[in-house]
């Protein structure tokens, strides 16, 4: 497989479980990535470098995702000019609405592209991540629009009970 | 200037003074792009051929704003593969949290990057269609660096009263 | 049983544990309904045309379910004059917070009459239709009356442990 | 004007202001109503002969506006098996939140059909009001698609400054 | 016992589990009470006549327990001169936030005296009519003291693994 | 006028404009009281030697109002026997949802019966301790039934733009 | 062990899982603690003599901890001049929501250093006292700096299934 | 005056007439500070630097506030081993609920002391920075006493119109 050009970073091992989604839907999709744990709050210096020299690394698109007071993906999009994505991950007391808010409530000047609270959010992270390199990648188009049709295809008729 | 490469699509001629930011910005970094009206509600055939010709059009990445319940940027990204940023307007009684939640909670597998809610968001929303532009545009990636260590050295080192 | 004058939409399968509860009462009331998925953001088409034909196929109401960004029901009724009653399904996160204000929020031109988050949301969409049916339905009428009067006297008197 | 089918019902004289907008819009469409004050605390005595007489009265559907612990909406759905159409209206503390949760979270059982918080809802309350009796009357019907299509034909293609 | 001083109203026999904290704590403090099943919206005449009657069957405090939208409170309040203690009943989706506004948020000039939401709720309401009632009743008085000073005493110096 | 049987206290002189719907009402009603600032977080041995000492002042009930970590009400109800009523003072940022659940949420011990946010719950706690003290004042019953029949004959039966 | 210089107050035994973890922390690093329940409405007396007595006591921090409507640390504010941090509890219904805005919402003047919702807030509640105490205590500080330095190198790079 | 042993820093220039309380108190306390611009999100690198400094540069305890996705007090916390009191400045959509959240609920391991959302937190801020100091100095503490002692007896006993 190719050289990742998706980081999916996340604050703890805790949030795997959830971000694992954004990546079973690139491995789907045939985009690589590279998933690595970078707290903002107890690896501030793994953050800072980690979002310095993302470009270098040759990432295109940085998925991240945090619970809580999440700090991860906006310090990640302060630090670099890639578009970051953020998933908030559900939390304990607030089933995510502080997660939510912690990412999708950036000031003018540094976007947070944020999906929805949890697994989907985490899913769809992979898919827009994907939809950003169709852009160049008419190969990676073609799956992605394939990926849509089946999905489409997939839903049924009539419910079941 | 060039063939417009983003779309700001809004609900409302009232979401414009809203939307205008995302405007601003993009026009700050030398990207074109084109605005429209297209009400989800009461202009469904609009956005139903609107979403479904989007790339075709040329379009690389759609912003689309919504206040209430916005149900805009998530019917447009269930019509296309293209990048959905989606800006919740300040709505009247919830203050945009109904707005938020109508654009966020998207479910897996129709992806929107959703930005925070007012102007912030729109300038947001700008801003990171031009990241995912500038990863194929070198001159724009240049722009959009220029323009961050702009914000930065504009930060003053001391609040003055 | 009559040609349907329901018709029961939902997002997903997975809705149709909640959505049941709007069948079953129809059972009771001995009104035909018919009950089929269609999925705003993954079966766009479906949903357009749909809601364009819903006159033309002869329902009368039409009762939507669906959650967390849940355009179901407003983009109904975007497409349809017939009166459109949404059901807020639960959320996981956020508990049918974002479902509710997905659907009510809905702006002035395009109505949906919503009710409760979960399943008395969907067996009071059911009870709703019959009533509007009932308008010009004298049987109908009765058996309502008849359903409420039943709902009235099940009331005891005292509680029991 | 014909004998009025819609009753228009609110806890106060202070929620005319948004009522008004259910009014207006039964205006533009031809469909007789009747404005009046029913406090749910304040004259329970009111509410109740209302509510048990609606049906004799000849009224078809009842729209019912409350803000705070909105409690009319409900306690006419009590009363009648009409249909009810509930508008929860903007409170001075809440903006209309406590109006919203009170009316839309009716037990299973006697269902309000809800609107949004304020005039949006108000509006719709009156559209639907409309869709409901025009299920039986063509005229009626006619005029509310024409309304409808002036509504979509009346949002511009471009936003103004 | 006495002829009972106190009502405790509910809205369905699932209210009795928390209610029950009510009569538990009344129980203890020998205060006469009578529980019934008095829903506001499934018999709404049961409630007409349970709240104009309330203070002729010589109850002196009314303690009204309900979820959802929770209208039996207030409507009980707006029936008779008494006063009424609200418990807003926890509720499945929305865990009491819609019984807690639905109950306390009532408009000026019809009071009810809420308590917290479920069973610390009930207690409270129990305590609370002790408290009324003691206020004439020297020896309610005391043991309403004593029960306070036992309940002080309980709590112990140090917390226990 | 008598001995004041109703204490009004609040946590903040800015609390008064509030608090004084309270005493309005008492004025009506012809119930003598007595205001005063207490504050829980700046007065604590105030409050405490004002809640230990309050029965023996002769005050029947306590009216208490406050707004933000609204502790007032509870800490009096926690250092007396007699019935408190809570009022959530609106508050600067939040809007008084801060200062209702503070007041209202007690733990099980120890009952304050909370009225609405703001005005309306102040005037309704005047209401409210008048029913208490109602309960063994005929005079003062006979005044409450007639302010609340005036308060019904008071409802237009029309709304007037 | 040192006399402590550290109260872990907490309103009642259930809160003690909580507030263990504030414990547990403040024994890595070495720090005496003394854990001691208070309840602000079942015990107000131990708490005015507790929150008055605390800095005499040889204390130098207070850690409160309390759920629902919890009065605890703004109360102990109220009546030191000490240092005083604050746990909201995670409550029944409401998730410590109510328990986070009832400490955190303290008017100027009075104010508590307010930690996250339940364990986590428990543990960095010890974590700041610590931080407090450091301030003069070199021993302290380096094992404080060790610690988080501890903490940074557990974090793994890679997420593992 | 002396080396400053606070720290005052901000998001953005806006945030000063909020934060300017915290330096107003500490006027009045006779507390050296130093207020500064240090942004998260638009200044990640001056962030770093200072949080990596701020103990070697001299101070004690550092007070942030910020609006939004409030990130600054977390992200400094994770930098220093002082303590760090977090402000939520007050947000516009919002109303500060997203800075609220976004700086109180941070991981275990990485402690924020958070007060009230606006200017009454930041005066605490400075308050609590100055009980902090105090632990150590004791003509501080007595004009912290002092100041407290002068609070209290500023609390007239009455009300006036």
């Amino acid at each position: 497989m190719a050289v990742p050009k998706v980081a999916i970073v996340m604050g703890s091992q805790s949030d795997w479980p959830t971000m694992q989604c954004a990546a079973k839907v690139l491995d789907q999709l045939g985009v690589a990535y590279e998933a690595r744990i970078v707290s903002a709050h107890r690896t501030p210096d793994r953050l800072h470098s980690f979002g310095k020299g993302a470009a270098d690394e040759g990432f295109e698109v940085v998925i991240a995702g945090a619970g809580g007071a999440a700090h991860l993906p906006g310090m990640v999009a302060a630090l670099t000019h890639l578009p970051v994505l953020g998933v908030p991950v559900k939390s304990r007391a607030l089933s995510g609405q502080d997660s939510l808010l912690s990412i999708v409530q950036m000031p003018a000047g540094v976007p947070v592209g944020t999906l929805a609270i949890g697994e989907a959010g985490a899913t769809n992270a992979g898919l827009m991540a994907a939809s950003i390199l169709a852009l160049t990648d008419e190969g990676l188009r073609q799956r992605l629009i394939d990926w849509r049709t089946a999905q489409t295809e997939a839903v049924a008729e009539k419910p079941v009970d």
